[in-house]
C-alpha cells in the first residue's frame, strides 16, 4: 500500500491495497469508522478483569442480543469465555481517563474508579452512560480474535454523552452542522434585539463548526493529518515516549505508534534506546511550518474585521470561556 | 422499564430493566453507543442492492476480518448470503441524505449517487471515507438477524470526517474538549499581540465547547431530551410525518416513532389519519417553555458582558459564518 501521508489525489483516495500486506494501513481505514468507547468486565467473585473494548455493536433486538471480540492473545481471553457472563458500560464524553486505564493490562484497575456489581456480580463503571449486563450467548472463532455474542439480561440507560473514537484520536459528538446552521439562520438576519441575546449560543456554535470545516479542508492539503500534527506540536514543547504522548495527546496508542513510525522513517523523529522520541531539526521545521500555515489561514479569515470589534470578541469569548 | 423522560435519578439513570420485557428501551440503550454509518452493498451483475448499516466492527488484523449483521426479515438478507461478496462504505460528515437513502427500502438507489464498481463487481460509494471489499467468510445466527463475518480483499482509506449516529440523531465528530482547551489556553492568557490572532480560532472552538457542554448539563434537568426537542421545534412550524421529521431533523427513524408515541401518550401531538403529526395546545405549551429555558440559560451566561462588546463580537461572528 502506500505510505501514510502521500497527498491525497484527485479522487481523494490516501492509501489503498490488500490488507493481508500492510495490517498497519488495515488499521488506519478501520480507524475512519467510527466508535463509542467501552469498558467490558467480568468476574468469578474473586478476580476481576476489565478492558476498554471498541468493536461492540448491537446484534439482535429479540432476543437482546450484542457482541465484541476479543484478540486470542490476550491474557483475559479465556476468562470472558469460561466466566459465562460480562458486563459492558458504554464510556461517557468525560471518561477519557477510564478508556486509558482500561485500554492496557494493569493490575488493580477497578480501584481507581467508582463501580457497582451488576446481577451476575461483574463491575459496572458508574457514571458510564449505559449498562449491558449479559451472559454469553455463543462465541464465533474470528480470525486473530475471538467474537463474543452476549444475551442482555438488563440494560441501563444513563444520562450523559459518548466519548468516541475516531481516526485515531479521542472525540466527542456535535450535533450536525446542518441542524446546527438551519437553527442559528435567524440569528444571522435578524435585527430584533428581544430575539437577538438568546441565540448567541447558536451563533457561536454554527461559527465553530463552520470555521471547523473550512480549517479541515485547509489542512487536507498539508502532507501532515490531525494525529500527526498534534504529535508534533507535543513533541516540540518535550521528548516523550508514546505512551505519554498517547496520554497527553488523547490519541489510541495504535494511531501514535504508526504516526512515530512514519515520522522516523521520514527522519522527522529520533528514539532514544529508551524509546523517548525528540523532533529532529527537520521535524522543528515541520512544526514552524504547521504553525504558519495555521496562522495563515486565521489571518486570512479574520482580514477585513475591525480590530476593535475582533479584541471585544476575544473578550467575551473568554468571559463565557471562564465564567 | 420506566418510561423515557422520567426525571434522571441521583445515580442518573434513565431507565432500566430486561429488555426482552421493552425492546424500544434497549434500542434506546443500544444508541449510547455512538457508531459510524456504513452503506453495505452486493450486486450480482444485474441485481444492485445496498443499505445503511451501523452495526459494523472491526474483528481481525490478521487475517483481516470485518463483521456487521442484518436482520432475517430483510429483504436482503438471502442476496448478501447467497452472493458471497460485499463492499462496505463508511460515510463521510456530508452524506447524511446517502444514509438516509439506503436506510429505507427504495428501487434504484443507487441511481442518485456516484459509485464505482469493486473487485468483486460491488458498487463502493464514491466520496466515502473509507472502502472494504469483502468475501463472506463466516454467518452466525444472531436471534432475529444474522451475523455476516467478512474477509476484507482490498480496503481503501479517503480523505474526510466521519457521519455518526448517536444517541439517535446524526452528528459529527469533534475533538475532545480536554485538546483544546489545552491548546486555546495560551490565547487566553496572552497579550502577545504577535502570537494572539492565530489562535483566535482555538479560542472560538474552545468557547463553544464550553457553553456546550454547559447547555447539555442545564438540558439534562429538563423532562425533555435533545431529540424530543428538536421535534417539538420542527412541530411548531408545521405539521409533518415521521418521514419528513426524520429527514429534516437528521434524526433516526427509530428514535423519531419513539419519541412521537411517547409525546402521543403525554397529549403532546395528535396524529391525524393519514399519520401526519401536530402539536396539540399541551404541545405548543412545551415548545414555549423551551425556548424560554434557552433564553435563561443564554442571558445568564452573557449577563455582566458590555453590551457594545456583544454587538461586536455577534459582527464577528455573523463574518466569519457568512465569509
Amino acid at each position: 500500500m502506500s505510505t501514510t501521508y502521500s497527498p491525497p489525489t484527485q479522487t481523494g483516495i490516501v492509501e489503498q491495497g490488500d490488507p493481508a500486506d500492510d495490517p498497519r494501513a488495515f488499521r488506519r481505514a478501520l480507524g475512519q469508522f467510527a466508535t463509542g468507547v467501552t469498558v467490558i468486565s467480568t468476574s468469578d467473585g474473586t478476580q476481576h478483569v476489565g478492558m476498554a473494548v471498541n468493536s461492540f455493536a448491537a446484534v439482535s433486538l429479540d432476543p437482546p442480543l450484542i457482541s465484541w471480540s476479543i484478540r486470542n492473545e490476550s491474557r483475559n481471553r479465556d476468562t470472558f469465555v469460561s466466566n459465562g457472563h460480562f458486563a459492558v458500560s458504554v464510556l461517557a464524553d468525560d471518561q477519557v481517563d477510564i478508556s486509558a486505564l482500561f485500554g492496557r493490562p494493569h493490575e488493580g484497575q477497578f480501584e481507581h474508579v467508582a463501580w457497582t456489581a451488576g446481577i451476575h456480580g461483574d463491575r459496572l463503571l458508574d457514571q458510564a452512560i449505559a449498562h449491558f449486563e449479559c451472559t454469553l450467548e455463543a462465541t464465533h472463532e474470528g480470525g486473530d480474535h475471538v467474537i463474543l455474542v452476549g444475551r442482555v439480561k438488563r440494560c441501563t440507560r444513563l444520562d450523559g454523552a459518548p466519548l468516541l473514537f475516531s481516526q485515531g484520536q479521542y472525540g466527542v459528538a456535535e450535533a450536525h452542522p446542518q441542524v446546527e446552521l438551519t437553527s442559528a439562520a435567524p440569528s444571522v438576519k435578524s435585527s430584533d434585539a428581544g430575539e437577538a441575546a438568546p441565540l448567541f449560543t447558536s451563533l457561536l456554535k454554527a461559527t465553530e463548526q463552520h470555521m471547523s470545516s473550512l480549517f479541515d479542508e485547509y489542512r487536507s492539503r498539508l502532507d501532515i493529518n490531525i494525529v500527526g500534527s498534534r504529535i508534533v506540536n507535543l513533541l516540540d514543547t518535550a521528548p516523550a515516549s508514546a505512551e505519554e504522548l498517547s496520554e497527553r495527546a488523547l490519541l489510541g496508542e495504535a494511531a501514535v505508534e504508526d504516526t512515530l513510525g512514519e515520522f522516523k522513517s521520514r527522519g522527522w523523529v529520533s528514539e532514544s534506546a529508551d524509546k523517548v522520541f525528540a523532533l529532529t531539526e527537520a521535524g522543528r521545521s515541520v512544526r514552524a511550518d504547521l504553525l504558519r500555515s495555521a496562522q495563515e489561514f486565521t489571518s486570512s479569515r479574520l482580514k477585513g474585521i475591525d480590530p476593535s470589534d475582533l479584541e471585544a470578541a476575544r473578550r467575551v469569548l473568554i468571559r463565557l470561556l471562564t465564567s
